[in-house]
């Protein structure tokens, strides 16, 4: 058995614990893998912390990220902090020659971005941006298909991301809805996973034009329910994109989509065949096939649980569901393989970048009320 | 044009309605039929049957169905009415030389429906019992499914018909749940869909066994619902059955389902695919495929609206869907057709009496307890 | 009985079918509507012409629209041809005092639909635009729903309206792909259905910015395929839209998503609820009520067959679907009340110039890559 | 914090790795449960044993279950075999003083599994049966729906358990299908789970009426292709049920229904209401609420994903699925806690053998052809 990687974590919140469950059981479902050593928790409230360590399996808490950063005896830095924190830590992680995992999106602004794949790059560092969708199996499966030519020329994407869970007006003003802590609201929480999921599936966005609102413009405060606080951030950004490739796109991110719990829901329509997919359902993918015979066509619902399909062979027999939790098993997995391999992983800091880029680009689009294109800078970046 | 038949339909209630609207429409949609005369509606209620008459478009009312049928400017006699009437009209129609065309099921029991076979084919004229639910574009399209082998071996029959208009035990004892006129409940009443469409699509039943209820036994009276009266017909029968093919089959009717409205559901499994059937959706048909690719095998949902689709050239462009009542449309289309060409059409009066023993044996099987087999006179028969 | 109304309908290709079912029909199954007499049909190629009108039930068949808009005997003028000719005859039909009804959208752009509804009020006829799906019982129920405050505050109107007819690109150059006769594309012909459904539904829309594409930019000419021909119109339109009432909404029209044959497809979220409709299960609504008890919420689906549904009355039992012609047979019997009580009649011309001046607004914002709002002229209009 | 419960699990295939992530990952999500010791794994094959001990977390291997149901330092026996070592297991546990946990079905056949109850009864230790399906949120909503009264009196229960991972006549001879070993085939195996639900959800059954077909009668056997073994289970098994409230049911477990991986499907109708459940969505649970306003009814889709569903405390917000293995979690809580808190769990032995009962009596219902009451010992028995 190889060494294993000694892991920090920083936030223990809900992404917290679901990176913890990954890196708690990765090794049982996926013994390819060596079982990392869950070292350090990271948090701002001692007892509280120290009671997700004992929970959820940590060796130590500690309440100041900086020191853990810095210890020789870690080898990745998982970042599961809000975003405004990302950019310091990440630095500091890669400055440390820690490999990081950072939670999405990549940061609170493009030049914070920009400066966070400089420090990975810099470091040598392996970094990857937790954008788990990429590996639910179905999305998996509809990339080896797009791969595979099954949906010849893409002409459309269309894509929501729906919720509902600040849709009441008595709902408090949470750092989730401050633009300082999260830098924006539905759009940087759920288009950036719509985008990268986009740039995964169909490539580069090529120009971009949005709108957006903010329904509820004041909340209660959490701190003191009597009195209002101003939301800072977005209820809701649609926008309508071009891909490179030709495609049209759109895309819609609302909190505000009553009976949308997690409604990640994505259409692709090719010039063979079309998928479609739906986060609620994430065990099965829709897909039409052109070339079935003719009286016979029909979208398929594929049950993505087959031993064949991707990550299946970790899990149970056919038709025995996995959950949204198991996204970051898989993430981990493939994270820990490519820094014992010393292989890219994918998506990395670029991608977190690239990201950022598009949901910039959008608020832009919506400020000046025409399309923009997003920044291009870093494509002069090779992949490392 | 050849000369038109002349039609004379004796009931003019719900099933009256529905095939008068056939006999309307027919020559519109499929125009290799000649437009039927719609000669004459029979009824027992002067003013409402006048009324019908003209709204449906018949020239002529009558309230004396007999000498209706023995008018020399009959063709085709048409019988719409409660089962206990079956028998008579259409034996005295088929010794007067006419065509008959019986809504299901065919008789109140299976001695009046040999009487009605026996007489039809003394007098040499087509016959057709009214199992609308045959000629269904996805039911004709499973048909031709399996007739090429699609299925492989069938090994599962799976069939529900469940409705919930008589569940409140204030809803009146109106003729469908009086044995003396109705024969029996949800068994012959939806059950006999059921039986028609495993013989249409499976092939003959070997042995039988039920269970039924009555669960509301007392119901008030139509002309004073202060007063009740006794329930005579089941609310719901269940049964197993054994086909000749070797096929598993379990039956269904209810109308105790709350919530569902007309929802017959249908699923069978052979050895090589699946395919599923949903009458509230009954544009559609579902089709496992077990010769599909590995990793992109699940059930497809088959619109069947396509040009190619059955009886699909008579209507509208692909996605525009058809409705419930396009069924008496494509039922009175092939009668036409068959009577016409002087050629044998299905579902005759012998696939009535066959579904009639069936019907029988289940009820036995519930008197006895044990297996009973579908009574095998009308074996000795051979298609006409 | 109140003497009957004699129509002309000029057209009988897929319209002129759909709208000859309806008026053959209409008063079958809505008998306080006086059957409409059948006149005459209109069309340019005198055989077909003739078989159409026997095949429809037509008395007459003329291939000369100009001469039959001026019969003193004929009530109403039915438009039924491509985009081209619905000014020239709609004038001419008004000036002669007939009522009118014109296919969707009703003009090619927004200058000739203002000249047709200045003819119409000028002569002081009644006059219909034929956006059927408005009279979709679902659709209905949902206006109802909405109206009596079910979804709350409106947040989102989120629609799409797929087809993939047009997709191989060996399909030929129809005159639905030619500007010449159609005006345009998917747009007028599927995003002209999703506006007049968003101003049914939720009010006026505010401003549009859209994106729109020809994948195949060049087809096979129909009367020589060896050669080919420009493609003048898009093949897909998307916008984006605000509503006057605050609410966000994205529309997309396509013509090339494969698997989807007829697929219009509307969400709406409010505070208080959601609905969601798909043209391809026309008899269904979904419906989300935050009002429901907390363990017990979800998206129901209101099978739309009940006698207390709008419509329904004149049609069949529950469960017992209706099909996509239908909604003809409505837009017909509330036409002919509303000339017969000298009522007004919504969707009008009025309605048919709004859904042109957005239809044009969005293809103007994808000129100029901006928000553009709606021409405002028919502001100063009242409802007549 | 309470001291821990030492485990002993027996079986490391399927079962034993569904069982081991619940023993490690239970205090993690429910932190009211004190983290159960693993301290030792059982099996037969050393090597693959101890590999299996590693990965699952375990920490120690052992080849005799004999010796290991004997030590001091265990306390709950967990039993994860073949049927055929149930009874011997669990007697030896229960009579070295050891909690016992035992998969379903709890035994080969009911003279088994009435000693084995005999055994913990008379041990006074804490016995459960592993139907973890009871504790899916969506069942454990669907129960608390039933005793709130939601439903009425209960007319129907339909349900289904369909599989396809023996279809092909190519699959070798596993143990699942020997007598001898598994003790039935699909009907122990599948109809168990649904029995055990529907005397979960709807009370006892009073008598059964069966059908059964093992349609592949030879197979390869697993150490020889070449040679081919006689197959002594059943590869489907159906049944009709009446229970002891008066309501019908029906039953049906396969392993031929290709399209179908683990499509565990039931539907319950009462006179006020309808559930409707399928394993494969096992987030959802359908219901139709008669009480709701008359133009609105349909059958709701619940995401059972909110915090005030059963169990979801302990998981993720709303829409965030889980799988399939969280039943496992659920059932292990709830028997730690059942065991620290000294109180009496269900499903337990009792419950097994009830289950039991009514697998056999279906069993000799096909070999008599005729109904059959369930063996009625059991009823002596009050819970513990």
């Amino acid at each position: 058995m190889k060494k294993p990687l000694a892991v920090a974590l920083i936030g223990y919140q809900f992404m917290g614990k679901a990176h913890s469950q990954a890196y708690r059981d990765v090794a049982m479902f996926f013994p390819q893998v060596t079982p990392p050593l869950m070292k350090v928790l990271c948090g701002r409230t001692r007892q509280s912390l120290q009671q997700a360590a004992r929970q959820y399996g940590w060796e130590e808490a500690c309440t100041d990220w900086r020191k853990v950063v810095q210890r020789e005896d870690i080898d990745l830095v998982d970042i599961s902090t809000p975003g405004n924190l990302h950019k310091k830590i990440a630095v500091a992680a890669a400055q440390a020659g820690k490999h990081v995992l950072c939670e999405k999106p990549l940061a609170n602004n493009l030049k914070e971005a920009l400066e966070m794949l400089e420090a990975v790059e810099q470091a040598g560092v392996r970094h990857m941006v937790a954008f788990n969708y990429r590996r639910i199996p179905a999305i998996q499966l509809a990339k080896h298909m797009i791969g595979q030519g099954r949906l010849g020329r893409v002409f459309h994407w269309r894509s929501v991301y729906l919720q509902d869970w600040s849709i009441s007006p008595h709902y408090p003003l949470v750092w989730r809805l401050q633009r300082s802590k999260a830098g924006s609201g539905a759009h940087g929480d759920l288009n950036s996973h719509l985008i990268d999921l986009a740039h995964h599936l169909l490539g580069d966005i090529e120009e971009v034009i949005g709108s957006r609102e903010t329904f509820i413009p004041q909340r209660p405060l959490p701190e003191n329910p009597r009195k209002k606080g101003k939301v800072t951030v977005d209820d809701a950004t649609l926008f309508l994109a071009r891909f490179e490739n030709g495609a049209l796109g759109s895309f819609e991110a609302s909190r505000m989509a009553i009976g949308r719990k997690n409604s990640l829901q994505i259409e692709i329509n090719g010039s063979d065949g079309s998928l479609q997919f739906d986060l609620e359902r994430l065990n099965e993918l829709h897909y039409y096939n052109r070339k079935d015979s003719s009286r016979h066509k029909g979208f398929r619902t594929i049950l993505v649980t087959e031993p064949t399909h991707p990550y299946l062979q970790g899990w149970w027999p056919p038709g025995h569901i996995i959950g949204w939790q198991h996204t970051f098993v898989h993430e981990v997995m493939d994270l820990l393989l490519a820094i014992e391999k010393q292989k890219p992983i994918e998506p990395n800091f670029l991608d977190g970048v690239k990201c950022q880029a598009v949901l910039e680009a959008v608020i832009q689009s919506v400020r000046r009320g025409k399309w923009v294109r997003p920044a291009g800078l870093w494509k002069r970046k090779r992949r490392t």
